[in-house]
């Protein structure tokens, strides 16, 4: 479905429970709908049906000369359903429900009145919706117009980042409040904004990623036409993730799956509306940055230091400047001047304004950064010393040709926020901030967006897994994906278990391959150098766990090991999702794990595997020999294949994978499915290491 | 030395190189010192003698009619040591050197001219100083009076402080630009604010802790004044330590050790203008917290699950509320509210605006949280709709009672900025932001000071360590400390070697004791089990490395052990410290490691372990059972009293000590003296493990 023009530029509004009570929503909500009298009929309806807002009051629906292309509902709960039924009957089709508090049992009768015919409603408990381009102001509240589109599952954070862009000069093009989505979703609010031409950056905020999907469909839509979407959303602490429950009844996605959708879909996750704004006020000036690499260019060494520590912090690098550019920067600048990166001035901006622009064309034409920061005193100048605002001002515009035509973006942080100087860097679409940390993020998550270009994790023609259990099935499975396990063969009794001796490499493993959880079972022994050891330990085994699909396994003896882990689930929400990590039994302590959406090919696994803190163990750590990490790469793209593939496969899970010199060796699996009998295991698969 | 008087309220000022030109140093200066006379001599100078600023202007500083108590330097470089000199002859003995760009030479000088006459001078290179309740403005810029000092080795840095103190609403008890030190030093400047009693907060920014001692008590009588000291340092990125060096010409000291220099003082180190003025907002209004239990309380699911994502990365904590207080905000909330902290009131407040105050009491009965915040409209409710305006601030007032009175502190995130009802906050010092993230991070960072209340690492009556060398020296060293080590002989021959078999218990080890890096050379062979394979294998070293002290060490077979390090060093800034992390191979990966100035006790100690994310291996990690903690807390105590009692010894390194069930072994070990011999080792002191 895409969304009716009722909820764009609908021909004829009724407010329900219109109000001239500055306390009440049906007050803000009429206030809003008259903004648009001009272009549509705008009706309000009152049970009193006395005048309001020097306008006449109809006492309901039924007398109003026509049925409106859109009701706004803001009447109480019990109101809401009758409402809704007359106006149907009145051949309205779209509903703006502000009203909360209905009951689950009145939602769902609604649903199905609306569903009957085929009607639309946005909410309820929506805080409304503001079209910039069609004077549609159905909220509370007012709204600037710009290019900031805003679709909220909260209403009131959807406000919160409304009122913060407008205190930084931004401007909304749509705001859609979606509260509980009974038929409308955040997900088609989302794909209307492609073809809306003045919105240039969509923030959304989501507690639940209920159409995961088709959330990611639709950013990457955006993406496609042009715009860049923030995704803010909560779940980093136990706190977050307790409210999300309580307070929409659905789990909030675990934050990496939702980041790791928003890499495929060439989007961003912000964690506050300051940092999102931050964001999207930069990208509504300037290009995202090629890349992470920043010149800091300041006329203080405190304030450098604090934008490089701040620039480090945010994901950004600070390279050091090549000799060739040191020494052209030395030719502009004082001896007691820093040309390393960070620049510090050193007084030289004070002596001539015209520095400032000098070193910042300078840094910028050296190809040996992606953005140019300036920090620190230029904006104050004229402020503070009226004689040298004009000079200021040259410079400033200096910088503006700077910004428009040259081969980085530029980023002031000033220390004055309000100065004519600062006005004009607006002007040239210069993002400047007064503060550095705002400046920085907004710098950070430009050039994380500049560098998400999305990709498309298209179900692969992947290879289909039949359902196996226990670990000899997992082996199996393992081969079949091209993933190498050691030699090895089920045994039942002693006589097998001495037989195997002649066949396998010793030292070999016994393993209680139908345990999820051997080593905590004692279903593991480990180095059995020969049968008659191997005898033993069966023996002793089986008299333990009794009979089962025991496997007697060749040991993976190889030197210079590094035991990684590979993760393939299926996310409640996004769907297929692959992991990679630092395996064996301190996995869960260093948590070094870098997730993606499956499939990946080779490109996006090297990228994860190169993610991860412990690449340094895999490049070769203090003096042992780089491990095969290509084929560790191979394992991740079987994985992640065999996930996208088969929808059944809910879990497969290696570790440790070990990777050694001359490639890798899964020797513990577990691969679960949908299916009966595997319900309990798949309850207890966040017990699994 | 105590500051002069003559920085706080001399009885006269001159200013040498007075101008009226506002692009000049001159003018500011001139135009400041001129604002305090009313209460002391105020003089200009200026070649030219012209009049300035309406008053008699005079050539040269022998045409004053006394000479001035302070005189203010604002000169060319090359005019500083003549204007000086004159200044010394009339008795000057008191100076504020703003000029900048003085060569090292004419520092020098100009320090041995001072020294000579006991004058006392700040700067050069200082952007000016200013003390509110004396009318001394001598400093560019304006400046409002008000609780919070200033001592900043960045002149523009510290501005940057003043002027987003300002905007906060936080003026300015003292500044201090403290520029190249020539013989005023930042420590002095911070030991003068203890006893002023108009300062509540104090920021100091440092590039280089050259003074680390004194400023460490500095910062200790601060706190014992009821003072709390931010302090602003860069280093936490290579490219800030780069600009540091090139900047100051000394190194920066590492951020850890400039954060346990902090803890010892009871003072809290912060990495931006924005989070020192955020933390000294909430202190000039309200108490530290005694605890970082935080109470989220919000009108809005999205705000609430945004705040509480926040504060967990602030290092808060948003514990969930007992059942008991749950029941209670039941009882005061709809059904849809979330009561488990976070607190989404659902509504409940635009139906009732005294919710807010009733939550926020319950809460702050409770005994369950250490502080309360509100997040989200309050606030914004009298500003949008006038008619409940009274009502909103009635509320306010109740808070304020809560926060006058209440055993928490209570913190407000309003939405608006701006309004009456945010004034009236102001008004009952409860701290109030417009954005979440200070709004936190000012509770966070009062939550840190209000925990760290110092502590006083005398230097102990500890063991006095002879000079050692080797292995087998730092065996013996270790010894002496009480830090337990393997039996173990030196050996020189095959016959010693297989002597050692017969007292020792195998396997052993044999290690080739003089080399720092053992494993590197191929100095240790491990797991000999009989004097056959043990001779073999010292024929084999021996041949290779030559002779030296040889040990045959007992090897640690004890299953279920954690490897640790202890490291202490004198740091060249603060002194003796003692760092205890995660040992073995794969310290430098992980680099789990707490550092505190030494000497520590063993509270202290076991708060450092505890501090490690290592600590779940400690404590029994996946079955493995709990280890020997003590002993390792008794280590780490013994290697702090060591390092702080024996200025000689620079550097004790273990790694690996091996922590078992049953105690500690230590299996590695490092130190390393200063005395021409190690001169070496000292320098290759940061390639060793």
């Amino acid at each position: 479905m895409t969304v009716p023009n009722a909820f764009v530029d609908p021909a004829s509004v009724a407010v329900v429970g219109a109000s001239e009570d500055r306390a009440k929503w049906g007050y803000w909500l009429a206030d809003g709908a008259l903004r648009g009298a001009g272009r549509r009929d705008v009706w309000l309806v009152n049970r009193s049906a006395r005048p309001l807002f020097g306008e006449r009051a109809f006492a309901s629906l039924g007398e109003l000369p026509a049925a409106p292309e859109l009701v706004v509902l803001c009447v109480p709960a019990d109101q809401v359903e009758p409402t809704v039924g007359e106006a149907l009957a009145l051949g309205c089709r779209a509903f703006l429900a502000i009203t909360a508090g209905l009951t689950g049992r009145q939602q769902h009768r609604l649903a199905q009145l609306l569903k009957a015919a085929g009607a639309h409603l946005l909410g309820p408990n929506s805080l409304g919706l503001y079209d910039s381009s069609t004077d549609l102001q159905l909220a509370w509240g007012t709204f600037t117009p710009g290019s900031l589109a805003i679709v909220s599952q909260s209403g009131q954070l959807g406000m919160e980042i409304a009122t913060l862009a407008a205190q930084a000069g931004l401007g909304v093009s749509r705001f859609y409040s979606v509260g509980n989505q009974l038929t409308v979703s955040a997900a088609e609010l989302l794909e209307s904004l492609a073809e809306d031409e003045r919105t240039t950056t969509a923030v959304l905020y989501l507690e639940a990623f209920t159409e995961g999907p088709r959330i990611v469909a639709a950013l990457r839509a955006l993406r496609r036409a042009g715009k860049h979407t923030l995704v803010l959303s909560t779940g980093a602490s136990e706190a977050s993730r307790r409210l999300a429950r309580s307070h929409t009844g659905s789990l909030t996605s675990a934050l990496d799956v939702v980041d790791a959708a928003c890499r495929v879909a060439g989007a961003l996750r912000v964690a506050t509306p300051q940092e999102a704004v931050a964001i999207a006020t930069y990208l509504s000036s300037a290009a995202a940055p090629r890349g992470r690499r920043v010149a800091v260019v300041g006329d203080s060494g405190g304030q450098g230091g604090v934008a490089a520590d701040v620039a480090a912090r945010t994901g950004l690098e600070v390279p050091q400047f090549s000799p060739e550019l040191q020494f052209r920067l030395r030719e502009l600048l004082p001896e007691a001047a820093a040309v390393a990166n960070p620049v510090d001035l050193a007084g030289a901006g004070e002596a001539d304004l015209g520095v400032y622009a000098a070193v910042a064309e300078a840094v910028a034409a050296s190809t040996e950064v992606d953005a140019v920061l300036l920090t620190g005193y230029l904006g104050c100048y004229g402020e503070d010393t009226p004689s040298i605002a004009d000079a200021e001002l040259a410079v400033v515009d200096r910088l503006g040709r700077l910004a428009a035509s040259g081969p980085v973006p530029l980023v002031v942080h000033s220390m004055s926020g309000t100065s004519a100087a600062v006005a004009r860097m607006g002007q040239h679409r210069i993002p400047t901030y007064p503060e550095i940390t705002p400046a920085l993020g907004a710098l950070a998550g430009a050039a994380a967006l500049g560098a998400a270009t999305g990709r498309d994790p298209k179900a692969t023609a992947g290879p289909e897994l039949r359902p196996v259990t226990g670990y000899w099935g997992a082996r199996e499975a393992l081969r079949d994906l091209g993933i190498p396990v050691p030699d090895a063969v089920r045994v039942r009794d002693g006589a097998e278990v001495s037989a195997a001796f002649r066949t396998l490499h010793a030292p070999l493993v016994l393993k209680a391959g139908w345990l999820e959880h051997k080593s905590e079972h004692g279903g593991i022994r480990t180095g059995l150098t020969g049968p008659a050891e191997g005898t033993a330990a069966f023996a002793e085994m089986y008299q333990r766990l009794g009979p089962g699909e025991y496997v007697l396994e060749e040991q993976d003896t190889r030197a210079d090991v590094v035991e990684m882990l590979i993760g393939a689930r299926h996310d409640p929400c996004f769907g297929p999702t692959v992991a990679v990590g630092l395996g064996g039994v301190e996995a869960e302590l260093w948590r070094d794990v870098r997730v993606e959406l499956a499939p990946v090919d080779r490109p996006v696994a090297a990228a994860m595997v190169d993610g991860l803190r412990s690449r340094a163990l895999l490049r070769g750590w203090r003096g042992r020999p780089p491990v095969h990490t290509d084929a560790l790469v191979d394992a991740v793209v079987a994985a992640s294949e065999a996930i996208a593939a088969n929808p059944h496969l809910t879990d497969l899970e290696i570790n440790p994978l070990r990777v050694g010199v001359d490639g890798v060796l899964a020797v513990d699996a577990l691969i679960l499915h949908e299916s009966p009998k595997n319900d309990e295991s798949s309850k207890n698969e966040e017990n699994h290491a």
